[in-house]
Order: structure tokens, then C-alpha cells, then sequence
């Protein structure tokens, strides 16, 4: 993907895959421009021109996107085990930046969108496995509802104002920068306890099926949606493949060569049992292919977190003190 | 249906819909409590108690569902031709004060919502024709998106919280009561117009076609919503029947006897091309037919016109001055 000088902004750069995609780009040699809340690992992006802000600031969301070809919406404030508790609070501070969004991406002559959607959540409780993008969209988490509404949101900007846009439905991504900061992102909480020789909770009895897809191939999907020209919009990204989460503890127990501490707690309401995407689509219409392994992934996920553990937990020390 | 001393609170009281729905309810007998603005015929609600207060404001809406067993939510301060306007200011107007009306259902112990969402812009470009339930919902307005987002969170708060409740996705209705006052009703439009004799604007060639249901049928169905006890939450209320603009026109001319004077406007981007909604559903499980054929219909609409003409007329003239 050669650069030609433009510019491609990550909304969300101070994020697990703001600062993966930003990594990704500016490898490539692109201009990038990541605007977000600084983090643990901004120097991570060296490269890039980092943007702090918030999203929900306008005046600094416009200043961000001025010359942006393509912007990713990679800003989700909420997770699905926290949307519910606030579900206004959850529109007001996603829903609605959102829209602002995409006025200021018509105004200032943004190309394309790119939105990172939840494959995990708009689904709901899915009827086909693994589950196609023409399934029908049930949320049950105010996450996944407004996930679905932005979606329909960049169709209506696309309609109107001929705003181009793709959407990635992404599974359960993991990866190195992946700090568990909001209690999503299971294999990071599971790597962080595990490290720190500390108890891990987990929801039920283990059962619940997740899809894993490794942080390296969600950039692939990335990078090949900021330039796709064909006439779909909406992709699905995940392995493909159902694991249970006691499949996972098992995987990281035998990569680390050690019994894990688990702490069994109650089902959570808005986990759905089994949720496995369908990638037939971004396999054939994207040309996107997974290409790593789950067990490849978690170890360079473990060796990730061996090196950054001293700087998570020295940053989790001070916000307790 | 027996009253059994349920009161029922119709949001949005004062509107089209909702003088028809409180009527009706009344002359069954029932405890009706209308919520909403004031407006010319609220005098036409007689026997039930009028709340005047508006939907977003909290307070005034927690005082009006106390006691409600059932709640029918008739609100929207936008229609399909304004909401594109000011997509922010549609989600801050319908979407949050609808998520706030349901946390304050489940706080006073409202049992069922009903909820008033629309057949003609919820699909979209409809991929098939006549439209069932079952089909995917890609609406091209703003409008359409918050009464899908809605939906979405009534299904969540009866996942949440046991909330109950029942959606219409109520096609063109159309009959005594409506006046057009938001550019909203076709017949109402054309009616006025023609009765006061000035030119009635049409947008495109007329050709745009539409499923038209006569206002006593969409009562029928929200009466018979509010006491379903079937699986199935949502349900198409229409005629089942496609009836082209132009179609419209004529009938009008041939109730009234002469010619229409028709002002030919440019055609609207948020007008989908034809829509026709499936109303099997609600026949097999709702127990719902519509009874009032097209021509009648618009016939009794006519008369209903011919009586109140001065009314609207003087409002309008108080309006402007």
C-alpha cells in the first residue's frame, strides 16, 4: 500500500489497537497522525504525530482530522460488561461524539471511515454459527446497540453526504498492548494475573465460547479496509475457530509450564454462550486471511507481557496510591 | 378487553395517533391517561386525563407513568423529512429521553411497552416486497435509525430488567386527527390543500409507492398489542397493499369529485422507492385484520376534514400571525 503523502488519522491511538494500527502504518511508511488519550506505551508510536484529546472535544477532533484521507474510529469509552450500567451514559459518550464525527470527517473532506465494530456483541445470541454478516443483529449489551446504531449511522453518511466507509465486525482480539485497563480483553487479564502469581477471575464455569483473533491480523484487516474497493462494507474479523475460555486458561497454563489460580465467579448476563464469526467474506471479498496461530499468538502475547509487566504494574501501583 | 382498573398511558397524547388510540381506549371502558402537548383537539380525549408535558422532560414524564401497568410510546419530534436536518439533535430529541422513559418504566413498574416504530422507513430499500419482520433493516434516515435503535433497547430492557414489550412497525397510517402539521401525512397533506383549494406539492413524479392503513385499523392493533401474550415482539401494521402517489391523487379527485391542482416538486432522497410491509404476522398471531379498505378510509377522512377545516384553518392563521 504505497503512501502518496496522505494522511491517516487513528481515533483511538492511545488504545491496544490504536497503537498497533499506528505501529502498522508508520512501519509501512505512511503518515499517521494518532489522536486519543496518552497512555503507558505512547512512545510505542514514535512516528507518528501524537493528538492528546478526547473524543467528545470537538474543537480537537476537528483539528485532528484537518487533512485526513482516511480516519479510523477505533474509540469505544464503554465495554460490554460496563455499557449496561449506564445505557444514556453510553449514547451520550459514544453514540453521539460518533455522529459529531462523522459531520466534522463530511466537513473537513475525509475520503473513508474505517469503524471498528463488535463482532463479539452485535450479533446477540446468534442463531447460525459461526455467524455470517447477513445475520440478523440482536444485541444484548447497550455496547453492542450502540456499535450497531454507529454502523447504521455510516451508511446514512454514505447515503447522503457519499462518505466512503468500511466496518470491521472484529471478534475478541488479543495482543500485546493489551492491558485489561477496562476489564476487556480476557487472554490480557489472564496473562497479567498469571505473571503477578495473582488469582484469576473468571465468569462461569468456562464454557462460554469466544473467537480469538490475534492484534496482527486485525491490523491486516486494517490496513486492506482503508483501501478495499469492492461494493461490500461490512466485514466480520475473527479467527473463525470457537475456543472455550477453559481452552485458553489450558493454552496459557501449558505456555507457561505452570497450574494458574482460578477464581470461578458468577455468569455474567451479557455473555453470550458461543459467539464464532464467519470470515468467508474477508476471505474472499477483503483478502484477508488469519495468519497466526492462537497458540503462536498467545506466546508472543506472554513474552509481550514478560518484558512490559514492571511498566503495567508500576503504572497500576501509582493509580492506587 | 376488560379493564379490570389497569390504567393506560398513551406518550404523545395530544397527537395523531394518540387522540385516536386514547378515544378508543376510552370508549372501552378503559382508565386512559394521555401524556404529551396540548394541541387543537385535545378536547377530543375527553373522559381520559390529559398530562401536558414533554416527553424529555423527566420529571413530568415519572409523574405520568405512575400507576401505569401499560405504557404505549407514540413519541417522535421528528419525521422521516426533518430528522435528517440535525442527526445529533434527532438522537438528544427521541433516542435518550426513549432510553430515560424506559429506566423510569422499570423504576415505577410499568408492566408493557408499546411502542410505535415505523414500517415505512425501518427496512430501508426494501430487498423484498411486501416486507416482512424478518428483513433486514438498512434505513436511509436518520429517523429510521433511532426507531431501530429504540427497538433495539426495548429488546434489551426485557432482557435486562423483564421489561415486556410489543413494537408496530406501522406503515402510512392515515385518518381523522391528522393535520399534517410536521409534513407528515400524505392524505392529511393533500386533503387540507385540496378542501382549501391551493396547490398540493408532490415530491417526484408520484410514482413513489406507499402502503396506506387507515388510523381505526392501527388502534385495532396497538389495543390488540398491548395484551399479546405470543412469542413474537414485532409486527408489521399495514394494509399489505402498495398504492402508487398517483394512485392517491385520483382517489382523492374522485371522493371529491374534481380535478387536484398539483404543484410537481423535486423528488427527496429519504423517499425510498416503494414500500409495502407484509402484515402476515400480525394476522396469524396478533389476531389483527385491517378492516377499512383504502377508498373508505380516505372517505371518512374527507368528512372528517369537511367538520374541522375551520379549526386547523384558524390555528394556522394564529400560528402565523
Amino acid at each position: 500500500m504505497p503512501s502518496n503523502g496522505r494522511l491517516f488519522v487513528v481515533l483511538g491511538g492511545g488504545g491496544f489497537l490504536g497503537i498497533n494500527l499506528t505501529r502498522r502504518l508508520v512501519a509501512a511508511g505512511h503518515r499517521v497522525r494518532a489522536f486519543g488519550h496518552a497512555g503507558l506505551f505512547t512512545e510505542a508510536c514514535a512516528g507518528a504525530e501524537f493528538r492528546q484529546g478526547d473524543f467528545s472535544d470537538r474543537a480537537a477532533l476537528t483539528d485532528a482530522l484537518r487533512g485526513a484521507e482516511i480516519a479510523f474510529h477505533l474509540v469505544h469509552s464503554t465495554v460490554p460488561q460496563t455499557a449496561n450500567l449506564d445505557i444514556t451514559g453510553d449514547v451520550k459518550e459514544n453514540l453521539i461524539p460518533s455522529i459529531t464525527f462523522l459531520d466534522l470527517a463530511v466537513e473537513v473532506g475525509v475520503k473513508r471511515v474505517v469503524f471498528l465494530s463488535s463482532g463479539g456483541t452485535i450479533y446477540g445470541r446468534p442463531l447460525q454459527i459461526p455467524t455470517e454478516e447477513t445475520a440478523s443483529t440482536e444485541p444484548i449489551s447497550a455496547y453492542g446497540i450502540s456499535k450497531l446504531a454507529i454502523e447504521k449511522y455510516l451508511a446514512l453518511y454514505g447515503e447522503l453526504f457519499g462518505l466512503e466507509y468500511r466496518i470491521l465486525r472484529v471478534a475478541n482480539p488479543f495482543g500485546p498492548f493489551q492491558v485489561a485497563k477496562k476489564k476487556q480483553g480476557l487472554l490480557a487479564e489472564i496473562i497479567f494475573r498469571a505473571l503477578g502469581r495473582e488469582p484469576i477471575e473468571v465468569w462461569g464455569d468456562g464454557s462460554v465460547v469466544r473467537d480469538f483473533v490475534y492484534v496482527d491480523d486485525v491490523t491486516d484487516a486494517l490496513e486492506l479496509a482503508a483501501v478495499h474497493t469492492g461494493g461490500e462494507h461490512i466485514f466480520n474479523i475473527g479467527s473463525g475457530i470457537g475456543r472455550s475460555v477453559r481452552n485458553v486458561l489450558a493454552t496459557v497454563e501449558q505456555l507457561l509450564g505452570r497450574k494458574l489460580d482460578i477464581a470461578w465467579k458468577a455468569k455474567r448476563a451479557v455473555d453470550v454462550p458461543v459467539s464464532i464469526l464467519s470470515v468467508k467474506r474477508a476471505r474472499e471479498k477483503l483478502g484477508w486471511n488469519p495468519k497466526t496461530s492462537f497458540e503462536s499468538g498467545v506466546a508472543q502475547t506472554i513474552a509481550w507481557w514478560k518484558e512490559n509487566l514492571d511498566t503495567v504494574v508500576g503504572e497500576a501501583h501509582i493509580q492506587k496510591s
